[in-house]
């Protein structure tokens, strides 16, 4: 065996492992960029799609590049026969990280990647079909209906609103859908980028490492944050009564999900962009609650304990003004950051190593094999 | 942004990554030990089961526990209706390894592991189903027959043959498909096992890591070496006919699978073990071609490059004389490894940070972002 270095930060907290040129996070003052550019400029000036060609294709597209890629994306939304089969077959009471890990999966058996040629394609396709997905197994077996999924909608966000809510979606909601789609799309090596990248390592294909990405982002550490953020602030029902029970969970030690980050120190640079539009959501609804509910726990946390919101927090309350059943909150990550994910996997394509770490051993020292009648 | 620290190995080579109790790749002279047994030792005096039981509960099994626990495998073939309407829908011509993730992802809608207490029962679910899986797919594709998943054969190798081949196998086939599913049953953090292990660093169920882990194996830099092992040994007509052809993909600097580790620098201690089954099975079946040319290969290997076979290299020989089908491969090696990363998912969990490294930035420099008329 090669020698071993100690570990220094458990989670490889701090560790490089290995080169990007798709963001960063927490560097040079502005808190993330995608290609250099910061994420707040992008949310200002750019569509979704916009940024996912950026992403994908390494820059920003020209108006006949982003009407092109836009018309690309709108023609990939159908569902093949054998996948809406399997999705009807999945019951309602299903997780639905696990109806999109399924979805991904099964879409490897019908349209496989046979080539690396084909590894834009099969993205674009992904980034296209996500929605479908989800809301063609939600409706199906919470409405029983067998929706149309080849909506004219225009965007990703107006085409997952308009097959949840069976209507086109008021330009309020496309526009936070688009914000949100952005802020969510790229995030470096976090767990679930780093599970592609380990899955790209081996030469696998974009399905397993896609699907292999889902599955570390469907848990409560990573994007199930923003669902388990939802579930607490909706169970509080006004702000003094959220601060009794935050300094409660504090107390038992509990965690509160919808803060902290593994990098940043100080602050998340998504949360006050969502914040922002959260609140004008709320102002929207007439809410009195939620909101003002989101703002106490912010306050305390940072007053306690000098957490911060991180993306997730105020994203619960934005896609609840939205009428979006909280369950589906993590699938709608997934419908974004599929596009850093499959960015990451041809960076690690282009330049490979297999990625295969050392371990501690901490385990019993040699022995030998008892005969089975002289066990214990 | 906590420092970071340079990269000195690319795919964290003899980077420590964690702890593990579970084994030893390449140290202490042995070459490689399951909780502290080598791997020659198992193979001598164990079934696969016990092996699985070791790895799984932490302890080689009284003939009680074993006798308990094979049964319980037993009872946990069958495949939900759910799951084979899924399979039947997945075409002939897809990956099996596809199929296997896919499976793998689809019962995790359906039987959910909705608490860790109830990680070491979906683990053993895993390891009594995957051969049910692929083999009710590839028969059902294949030779168009839906088959009785619950065989009452004692072993997991000789449940697979049986539902492959539609008959009891023989002593000698289930034998060396007993110590087969031994040599693949665990390895450190090899790719695949470290996908499970940062999957499980989230908190994320053990359908995920599973089917995370998969999709990594199915790489052909990891797992599918031992098919593309055979397809390269099946076009050789003759030791000297397989020479000529090695020394011409050296001297291209091809890879040639079955070949290397990024652990081992000497030799592969599964190798010794199944190289000699494969010679045993080539005398069963009077060979006279695929194990010498395999020898050949070995000898030329070593004497060039100083490269030894790895686990997978006489794998292949020792496969296709069981009459196994070369897309089967890789799914074996499911079937056995599920037992290593299942144990490595309830390793992490209980200790557990989420793993989540830093990349080092190799991009633009921060730009603002043109108006779209002005970019080209
Ligand atoms: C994001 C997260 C996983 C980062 O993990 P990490 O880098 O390993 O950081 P740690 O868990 O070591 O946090 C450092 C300290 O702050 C505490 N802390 C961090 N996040 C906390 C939270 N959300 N609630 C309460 N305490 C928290 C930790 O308990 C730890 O305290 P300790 O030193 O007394 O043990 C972690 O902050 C967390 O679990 N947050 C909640 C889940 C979440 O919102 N995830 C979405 C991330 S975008
Ligand atoms: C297993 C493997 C991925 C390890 O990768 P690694 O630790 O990154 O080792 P490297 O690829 O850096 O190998 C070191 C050198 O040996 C060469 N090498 C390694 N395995 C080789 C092989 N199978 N055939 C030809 N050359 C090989 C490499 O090209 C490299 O040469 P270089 O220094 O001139 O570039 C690699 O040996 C391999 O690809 N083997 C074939 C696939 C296989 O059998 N996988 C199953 C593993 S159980």
């Amino acid at each position: 065996m090669g020698s071993t270095k100690p570990l220094t930060g458990a989670g490889l907290r701090g560790q490089v492992a290995g080169k990007t040129a798709l963001s960063t996070v927490g560097v040079s003052g502005s808190g993330l960029t995608y290609r250099g550019y910061d994420i707040k400029d992008l949310v200002e000036h750019c569509e979704f799609e916009e940024v996912a060609y950026l992403i994908l294709k390494g820059k920003l597209p020209t108006r006949d590049e982003l009407l092109a890629y836009k018309s690309k994306l709108k023609s990939l939304r159908r569902l093949p026969g054998e996948l809406k089969s399997a999705l009807e077959n999945i019951p309602a009471n299903a997780h639905p990280m696990d109806v999109m890990r399924t979805g991904c999966s099964m879409l490897g058996n019908l349209e496989t990647e046979l080539d690396f040629s084909d590894q834009e394609d099969a993205a674009d396709r992904l980034l296209a079909i996500f929605p479908s997905i989800i809301c063609y197994w939600y409706r199906y077996n919470h409405d029983g209906v067998r929706i149309d999924e080849n909506t004219d909608d225009g965007s990703i966000g107006a085409h997952f609103l308009h097959m949840l809510h069976d209507e086109t979606p008021k330009a309020l909601h496309e526009t936070v859908m688009n914000v949100s789609l952005i802020l969510y799309a790229e995030h470096e090596f976090n767990a679930s980028t780093f599970t592609a990248r380990v899955c790209a390592s081996t030469l696998s294909d974009m399905h397993s490492c896609i699907t292999g990405a889902i599955g570390s982002l469907r848990g409560p550490l990573h994007g199930g944050a923003n669902e388990a953020a939802m579930d607490m602030i909706a169970k509080f029902n006004g702000p003094d009564h959220a601060e009794r029970e935050m300094l409660g969970m504090l107390e038992r030690k509990e965690k509160i999900m919808g803060f902290g980050h593994a990098i940043y120190s100080e602050s998340d640079p998504r949360n006050e962009i969502i914040k922002g539009w959260s609140e004008k959501l709320a102002d929207d609804v007439g809410d009195s609650a939620l909101y003002p509910v989101s703002v106490r726990c912010e306050e305390v946390m940072w007053r306690e304990k000098r957490l911060f919101c991180n993306a997730d927090f105020f994203h619960a309350s934005a896609y609840h003004f939205m009428g979006i059943p909280t369950k589906l909150f993590t699938p709608i990550f997934v419908m974004s950051r599929v596009t850093g994910w499959a960015a990451h996997v041809m960076e690690q394509r282009a330049d490979n190593r297999i990625i295969r770490p050392s371990a501690e051993y901490v385990g019993e020292a040699p022995r030998r094999v008892q005969p089975i009648s002289e066990r214990s």
